[in-house]
């Protein structure tokens, strides 16, 4: 396919697997050369060898092993908690008491916290968050965010029913392209992914033995969606796959786009020619920092366009992990369909059956996100203004980001309109991409391994989310304290100085 | 293979999905045409037609339809709390405080309590629960699950970084299955399994496209465990797979077995001669009820055979949704790894990176189970009462279950040693066998399904889980508390006489 897919040599030469280990026999039943082919081949660079790298720098810090820094810096991952973003006291407080309820008798719990606890332990088996829910998740919350979904959109009423609460947006998105998997042989169905992308699409299509097809992103017009780029990318992939599946990540992870409407109008009427299902995956819908620029759902979009357009097959995605959240850890997200056949729905609440029930805390934490405190209700001055002042400073961060990187020669970096991340393109001199190839190694994985070991700054290579070939990029989030960032970015442009020094 | 697997065609006919419907197209991308065959076809007969029927009747009694019973019993899950039990206080008071760390500051929370959460959350990013946290899990909570299993087997020191913590055991399991998936063609891998088993293997089978070797329990022997039958079983699976793995699950679900010692010997030495990777699934260990019997983790007894037996692949699997906690819907479990290829545990943690992290509360409450109140801390006392009390309850209705079941014509049930279950046998007139399949359904199928419409009494058909052929049971969990519990076995003697009068 058109999309670089340089990880696999990095990862192959830091786990040191060569040929000859997988052939070992080692006497065990289960080795490199009976493992599930696509385990191996399968990368998540978000958590993949700089990162390791980087916990082990974090452990060799802690017992004194002297480096030419103080602290390691995670600018790898969309954590926003882990980076010292405060939770959202309401959150917490409902959460508290849906774990114990026994807070529901302190007089220090507001009474819209009672409230909210009160209304999800009755949606719980022996109203207890240790009884599993239905598989599909507990039915009051599926209700709110059905409301909350109608509210965002302005539309028709939700039906709950096509709401499927999950173990944070990645479980739905991976139980939605299960649906896919055909292993009775013919052609693999392709499913169309951005590049850059973000690496669970790629990890899934590999593990689940789909097809990936990459469409490029435009980097020289702010990462936008081009209509003919997306016919190219189509038309390509059929030589190979049965291509079915669109991917749209909006607000976009690595890239920070945010889609106009009319973008969103003409892939619907791509997707509609060429028959496609469509995947939004819009975790990031809160994060819109770009002047001008607004999030508008597939789902909203689509309905508007009307018939045949509304009877199209749509999953779209929501996640409590980013936001002015940033619930990572907990572990709530959901995915709504619309239009889905209805005995494919069947067989889909079956499949999911098999794993129980997703966290029934992790789906309290949804309830929270939708159907938060309302003006006049007694948590609603303190939800607002912590809401505010998260979604303000991430809002100052991008800039930041984006002005710091800018300003660094060799390196290019778009506007961060939304999301948590800047996806800098770095000009790379042919001395170093020579050195790295020396090495096997993708040259911007060598570029942020030696970031990293020098600086203690870990971000992750624009290889793990593929690249125009040719092309050299790394992904950091917009995540670090205001002071931590600036302490990064010092690190950062030093490095960088003398890396291009070296290799020029 | 020798496993009967009737339930498929009870599934088609409750959701009545027929060829016809299959071919349809309908204009939509994901039909039941293009529908991963896997999923057509995967059973999880704990959450099938019989419990979703349950859910309806509720729904139709909550809105007043009129029943011949005023409310659905549902015995056909182990899900505790929804059955009345109540949480451990410990396990609760630490969980609240964890999801809202303000709480650390009230007087009202005993000082146990307030250590164990400052353990838990100075493991975590940013000390919260919301950051992730690495993919295998907070390292001081696997650090406790090695503590917790060293002294439970009284052998050498575990390393924690064999521990990886997951939402649930089945997520555990399912990710070890994993493993042993391959597309590239050849023969499947066999993974042997007992008749009766859980259903999470056989749907995980199915889905992950692997071979499913059934060895059967004994039932005539107390659904003991025979090496002649394992043999048969091994050698007969041949044919037709490459059978590599052995599950086995103690003690048993859905059998209430607890394996001797003896017997767990027998079994290693079995798997080693025929060179299989051993799982075992150990989520019941605290539920041991009968005299005489006695929980040995498979663990234990293979270190203790010593030299080559000590060196062997083993999974085994625990859980926080059952023993005395019942916490199943906060999603807590782990598999500890022995003598795995230290390449393929590359793998594996690189394989389950790209599902982020499984829940830190569900991680939190896995630490109050491993790290319990000790003597002489404030929590102990009513800590040990509280746990105390569920497990004699449960030993109570363990033997009412038997006993009443035993004393009813035409039903046979093995004593409930273990687990939260009974299996009967019933033996069904041969007009209702015919009556069943005159409507396409497994006989177990039409009985528990009359017994449901006619009783609310919602229990599991055998179908579900295999069985001998020609043999006929059903799942109960011994979860309704006492009184619901006489309630439930009066509606079923009822109805059961009135079946056999009718059929005979």
């Amino acid at each position: 396919m058109q999309s670089s897919r340089g990880g696999v040599n990095s990862i192959r030469s830091v786990f040191n697997l060569s040929a000859r280990r997988m052939a070992s026999a080692n006497g065990k039943v289960m080795t490199m050369g009976s493992l599930n082919p696509q385990v191996k081949t399968m990368e998540y660079a978000v958590r993949g060898p700089i990162v390791i790298r980087a916990v082990e720098l974090e452990k060799e810090l802690a017992h004194g092993v002297p480096k030419p820094f103080k602290s390691v810096i995670k600018a790898n991952i969309g954590d926003a908690h882990a980076m010292g973003q405060k939770p959202i006291t309401f959150i917490r407080q409902v959460l508290g008491a849906v774990a114990n309820p026994a807070l529901l008798s302190s007089p220090d719990l507001p009474s819209d916290v009672k409230n909210r606890v009160e209304t999800i332990l009755g949606g719980c088996g022996g109203k207890s968050a240790g009884a599993y829910s239905q598989s599909t998740g507990v039915d009051v919350i599926r209700k709110h965010v059905a409301e909350f979904i109608q509210r965002r959109d302005g539309g028709a009423a939700v039906d709950p029913e096509n709401v499927i609460l999950s173990g944070g947006a990645s479980e739905s998105i991976r139980n939605v392209m299960k649906l896919f998997i055909n292993r009775t042989g013919g052609r693999k169905v392709g499913f169309m992914v951005p590049i850059p992308q973000y690496p669970l699409y790629s990890a899934t299509i590999e593990e689940f033995g789909l097809g990936q097809v990459g469409y490029f992103l435009n980097e020289e017009n702010k990462w936008g969606l081009d209509e003919s780029e997306l016919e190219r990318s189509y038309n390509e992939s059929l030589k190979e796959f049965d291509t079915k599946v669109i991917v749209i990540i909006n607000p976009g992870n690595p890239t920070g786009q945010v889609l106009p409407r009319e973008n969103i109008e003409m892939i619907i009427k791509f997707a509609k020619k060429h028959n496609l299902f469509i995947m939004a995956d819009e975790v990031y819908q809160d994060n819109v920092y770009a002047e001008g620029s607004q999030f508008h759902s597939f789902k909203k979009v689509l309905m508007s366009m009307g018939d045949p357009y509304d009877k199209m097959e749509l999953a779209s995605f929501h996640s409590v992990s980013k936001g002015y959240m940033g619930e990572c850890g907990l572990r709530g997200g959901y995915v709504e369909f619309a239009n889905l056949d209805p005995e494919v729905f069947v067989m889909f609440k079956k499949m999911i059956s098999a794993k129980l029930c997703s966290t029934v805390l992790g789906q309290a934490v949804i309830d929270t996100v939708v159907n938060g405190p309302k003006e006049g209700e007694p948590s609603y001055g303190q939800w607002k203004k912590e809401k505010d002042a998260v979604l303000a400073s991430l809002k100052e961060r991008a800039v930041l980001v984006e002005q710091a990187y800018g300003s660094i020669e060799g390196i290019t970096c778009n506007p961060v309109q939304g999301a948590m991340y800047a996806f800098p393109q770095i000009h790379l001199p042919e001395k170093a991409i020579k050195a790295a190839k020396a090495l096997n190694q993708e040259p911007d994985f060598f570029y942020a391994m030696k970031l990293l070991e020098s600086t203690g700054v870990c971000i992750v290579p624009g290889s793990g989310f593929c690249q125009k070939p040719g092309t050299y990029h790394f992904r950091t989030t917009i995540l670090p304290q205001p002071e931590l960032m600036r302490d990064m970015l010092t690190r950062f442009k030093s490095f960088h100085e003398k890396f291009i020094s070296e290799y020029k």
